[in-house]
């Protein structure tokens, strides 16, 4: 069971990971198309929420290994 | 069971965190391409819906956990 | 039962609250890049309306302790 | 069976709460931003339909809170 | 087998209740801000069609009411 | 059996109703809005659809009552 | 068997008509308050359509009724 | 087995004819409502289609009710 | 088992034409209404297509029938 | 196992051919009402490309009668 | 088990190649209603791309052909 | 259980393939009737993208059949 | 239990290379319509991106093969 | 189990790539047809985001392989 669930889980979290970090990689490119001049901040927003992402992924992602590799069953 | 939930109960958590705060990033980044003088006020409601998410998945995270390390059963 | 309940649960959760908060926290970051100087009233719905989820998501989170800690069984 | 009815029911209760208070939030953050002098309308309307769905989701959390408790078995 | 149904399908009438009277109140809120001077008519047939879905939902608790309970069977 | 589909079977019917009812309604407050001089045409077919919704809800909601308290098995 | 399929076929039943004469309501309230003055023909087309639907959506309610009172088998 | 699926079959059914019918229902009040003189040309079009769909739809329908009834078994 | 498959599948079918038919339908009945005088081409590949729909579904259907009334088990 | 397959494969099948008839329907309506001298150009690419799905539709559909008069087997 | 595969499999090849031929078509109809002098290049990507596709799902229902026949069991 | 996998497989793979290619024949078509001029460019770019989803694709099929034939078992 | 996953999987991952890199091609074809002399810049982001997914989906289809030639059960 | 969850997981594992890289390659390719001079800010934007996606990814994949050769079982 805990197999089971740490592999479908990894790639349910790479699903999410994948889609969050995509539309804020989408909309951070064309903005900096759209505003060249405030790529700055654009950058600042894009790597804070990225990395909020980002944590709660790995976490999942954490979690998936313990169960792979067994521990704590 | 418990270990079958804690890695598909990952994966969806993993999954909602980042189509939410993917969705706050994504319209933080263009908003502040579109008006970067306001970028102060962005980021200020930026993070406080991104934290509002943060926090239930973080729960959620927890609960998975004590699932996988087999506690509270 | 009540252990894969509980993960599962907590992940539809999460899932439901980043959905929500991510549309409020979308519309409130874009709406204050249109029109600054109603930040104030703008900030004063997004919080009400993100509360309202919020309370219903904890909840939620509650009973998915509730089941992994097996209290109430 | 009550117990993996509670975790996922509570899930998709806020599931619906979340998407569905979440609309409303966004338009009305969107609305307040497009006309700030209605503002005592639009939030009148945005608490009254949220307490409609507020109302119904409280209501399948009671019931999902009945059955993680074993109430009523 | 009762009390499966009632924790799923009182989730998924949150779910259809949220769905639909969130789309009512993301339309009434921004129809105010477009026509403020029609906002009577707007509240009426919002809380017209609200309670249309109000009432099938509630019916639909109280189903899953009498199915935790254990009530007719 | 008959438990299950009452409890599922009303939740769908929710849904249906809710996202059916909910198009009606969103639609007729953004016509009000855009015509206000139209109210009692748009009130008229809002009510005639809206009816047709409720009616098949209702017979649908009757069967799983049927099948909730045990009738005719 | 018979009665689960009533439950679901009843709830999948309110589902289709919903959406279906909730697509035709909405565009019906619509182009009433687009073109007033073509509203007698609108509303026929309306309910021919409406009507069509509704017969489908009523003859699979009688299959359920058959199903759930148990009568053919 | 033939009962099952003649609940569900006849739910899919009607979900199929709501859907087509309902869009048709709706390009047609749409187009009556831009182009009133070529309402009769568009009432041709709309029934010859929803015509189809509802031969194809009563064709599912009678499948299901031979099902039903045991007929054929 | 061939029972199950006969419901559902001719479930299937009439959602398939459904959705087909009916986006033809509606680009016809949008189409006429843009340009009238076009009606005679429109309404012949409106048929050509919904034909070639028409004859996949109904052949569908026959293997439903087959199966329905257990012919070539 | 071949007569389940057959019914819902070719329910399956009928669900493909009409979506992708059914968006072509739809564009060469739509065509040849904005451009109406270029008909028969416009006709050749529809027939072509509902030919495609067509051959693939009826192969499929082959396969499916095959499987339910259980020739092969 | 093999049986059932080449029932259900055939079905989402076909729907593989309907939606995908489909949209090409619908793009290529268009495009030649928009740009009747290239309907050379236009036709020739059309084709190129539509054989890509076809190529897949021919061999996709060899393989289900080879199942449906129990050839290489 | 290799004989359910290839058939199912295949008609994912197919799937994929379809969508993908699909998506690409369509832009490139209704590129080449905006720009005909840059055909040549396009047209480099559509076969490129094109193989590498033709790749992939190719290489899950030989996947499947590797199944249905039973090599490598 | 590792045939089955083969196969599935193996189609999951062309689906996801097609998704993935259709998008990618879609919106190269169109970019270089629109701005020919930029191909350059352009053909290099979409062969980068590409290979991204290229590489995650030929790894996909590597463990996939392993499991369908029984390596390292 | 972990054979099993080896190959689904794999899949869903590019299927995220696939997307959330693809909405990136998608959006980054527009930018630089948009705005050619930004083309070096764009580019970065781009690939950090992507690695993002491909650290989780190719975690995820880790523990597919992991999973598929039985390590840590």
């Amino acid at each position: 069971m805990g197999l089971l669930a740490a592999g479908i889980g990894a790639g349910i979290v790479a699903l999410g990971a994948g889609l969050g970090i995509g539309m804020i990689g989408k909309a951070a490119t064309e903005s900096i198309a759209r505003q060249p001049e405030a790529s700055g901040d654009i950058r600042g927003a894009m790597i804070l929420t990225a990395a909020f992402i980002e944590g709660v992924a790995l976490l999942g992602a954490v979690i998936c290994i313990l169960l792979a590799l067994g521990i704590g069953q």
